[in-house]
């Protein structure tokens, strides 16, 4: 339908995807269908009580405050709050580099207005964050991508990509969303090795990084920066932006973010959120930082790292018990998915279908990729969000599917117990 | 200082204005200061116990839906709460013409993002709120201003303003920021029938339009044009798209507004929101539901206007029983603000500083002009945030502060007693 409007939002709207996927991913919300297609927290883990007794001491004790109009950056005892957080991840930071943003979603807007200018071309994960893209594309991105496999990015790709002189790369080190994997030590060291090299400053998106359930902790790439190729400016960030969440280790409902990032940067990032939404809520800060203070935060992680390691493991269990040998899968040390490779001539968004058919749901590869065709052959699973039986029993229904598309497909199928 | 980053920023960064101005504001803070320089609602209105127990019942009742993500759209019953609202006020909407905002600030920031290409010119009223200006000028919008007059805008001098190709009209007819002007009926209709005969839309900002201390109700731009002039298509919003918040009838520390368009813009607005913070937090929209639900919103705003008509109406007589004749200021019908026009040679940024001295502050005209030179003569006056008395002891010690720079600057001081 042509209104008033629509050949005014013409040029703009070019740049935005079609929101066929965003349809479909509405129908696997029928309570029927078990779903591994959303990012979302299990609600069970929700810190509920303290969010109640938080409310009802905040409006008591500042209600006038926490309801009024607030500064651009965010609540003071809570920038603070995190730079010390950060400072205890070997993150070198002040309130100074810290800005609070409407859930990181924000963070990447932000970021993206910025920086990038049409043609712009972004170097990113294959695959990687679909809200990464969504965000970067309304500028008019466009993208140099390196592969991911079991370790994270292969570094061993980037010297080709950065010469092709991409304005910034946009990397998930821990946990990727939504291949699972973890970048290697050895890898991190030589991508801000190269980083530097190169001029190619790094954007870090960390939503998941307290949430490992195996392996040893690795540096974030905002801290190897530091420590490794900037001695001479020990006590400033520089090269790399850090970006996190309170969504996955408090609660999404709230839209809780944060960027660190050089004064600089945070001062034109401030300007730039002041048109966008002046600042984020004042209340959900004050609370926030309420529940958060001494030490929740930590106490809290642990219970969501035994819940979703739990998850974890059941959703690894069902897919050796499930599905043929043909189809391979990501063990994530962490976060909240894992990606599965389906053998060629698979298709997962006709899969996608079939799999509804049977009541259950994941997001097909085709959303990680700027080009959906690379993404055909893998699906992403989540499994934080259903419990364990149910995770056995959606597994069950999407091997179902599988299988009967690799035969129809003339994919050999070996006999399964 | 240059970082990585700062070459990187500088294409984006030459559309963001000097914050040389809110550098100053920051001033305004100290506590002995009377500030008449921000927006803000006055603290002792807020409806404080009723969001302690909303809280409290929603985290009981619905705490993991309202801690979880949500639609980006918004929470589905606030929706149909505000669409039945708009209703009440002529303004024909279903649930599916709304969409909330994270603040009507984002509600500005996504209307630019989906319609402002780079050079596009947009129609303002001048001054207009300067909010709006940092939204569209990041993406690079140049303006045709017409001038306001008592009635609001005018109109006289719009048909050559509209010949010139303005992509849309961004207006605030009700009480205007920081003008306090209200754009008459005859006007409106003159309005609607101009932006229909060259088909420029209009976006219709209206975040005061329950702030009404005396005179009669004006029927919204977005209710005028589908009566006036559009009886085709009675079910449909066309021409205006209209905006509104709750920062002013219960509190702007939620950041909660709507924009109210047609069913194809609201589709594309979703998309960009998606990309641009997810949605706008869960929690903060339950209980404003749980809130506003039950007429509560209608009772709040009659206290509301009772308290800020009296607030009005102390910083009228005080202008009257300090100022010097030779200055003039609007007589606002309702919302937060007046607007002051001083004499010739007088310079409202040098005032703010020998003001800020006497610890009184403003906001300068300067600051609601694209090209500021033109708010030389002017100051905004908020008369919503301080009480009575300090706003009569605030007004004696502008008039301190603007005749003592009549003196120096030789404009005829008359003897006041």
């Amino acid at each position: 339908m042509s209104t008033p409007w629509s050949h005014r939002y013409a040029q703009r709207t070019k740049y935005i995807k079609s929101s066929a996927i965003r349809e479909l991913l509405k129908l696997t919300q029928r309570p029927e269908v078990i779903s591994f297609a959303g990012g979302l927290p299990a609600p069970e883990v929700f810190p509920i009580k303290e969010f109640s007794e938080a409310c009802q001491r905040v409006l008591a004790e500042k209600g006038k405050e926490a309801l009024q109009y607030g500064a651009t950056e965010g609540y003071g005892p809570l920038r603070e709050l995190i730079a010390a957080n950060m400072m205890r991840y070997g993150i070198v930071a002040t309130p100074d580099n810290v800005m609070l943003t409407s859930g990181s979603q924000q963070a990447l807007d932000l970021i993206a207005k910025l920086l990038i200018n049409r043609g712009d071309r972004i170097l990113i994960e294959a695959p990687t964050y679909l809200g990464a893209l969504q965000a970067f594309a309304v500028f008019g991105a466009e993208y140099v991508s390196v592969p991911i496999d079991h370790d994270g990015l292969r570094t061993d790709l980037l010297d080709e990509a950065l010469r092709s002189g991409p304005k910034f790369m946009y990397l998930l080190p821990n946990f990727q969303n939504p291949g699972g994997v973890t970048l290697s030590r050895e890898r991190r060291e030589e991508l801000v090795y190269m980083s530097n090299k190169y001029g190619v400053p790094i954007i870090e998106d960390d939503p998941y990084g307290q949430l490992r359930y195996e392996g040893e902790h690795v540096p974030p790439l905002v801290m190897m920066d530091r420590v490794n190729l900037r001695r001479d400016y020990e006590y400033k960030l520089g090269n790399v932006i850090y970006m996190s969440t309170f969504s996955k280790t408090l609660a999404p409902g709230l839209r809780l973010g944060w960027i660190v990032a050089p004064p600089d940067v945070i001062a034109k990032l401030v300007q730039l959120k002041q048109g966008a939404d002046l600042h984020t809520s004042t209340f959900n800060q004050i609370v926030t930082y309420e529940v958060a203070k001494n030490g929740f935060l930590d106490e809290h992680a642990k219970q969501i790292r035994t819940v979703y390691r739990e998850r974890r493991d059941a959703m690894l269990a069902a897919l050796d018990e499930f599905f043929p040998e043909e189809v391979t899968w990501t063990r994530p040390q962490g976060g909240l998915f894992l990606w599965v490779t389906l053998p060629n001539k698979m298709d997962s968004e006709e899969l996608f279908n079939t799999a509804l058919k049977n009541n259950v749901a994941f997001v097909p590869g085709t959303s990680f990729y700027p080009e959906g065709e690379e993404g055909k052959r893998h699906m992403r699973l989540n499994f934080s969000y259903m419990e364990c039986d149910r995770i056995h029993e959606g597994v069950r229904r999407l091997s179902v599917a599988v299988k009967s598309q690799m035969e129809r497909n003339g994919v050999a199928v070996p006999q399964m117990v």
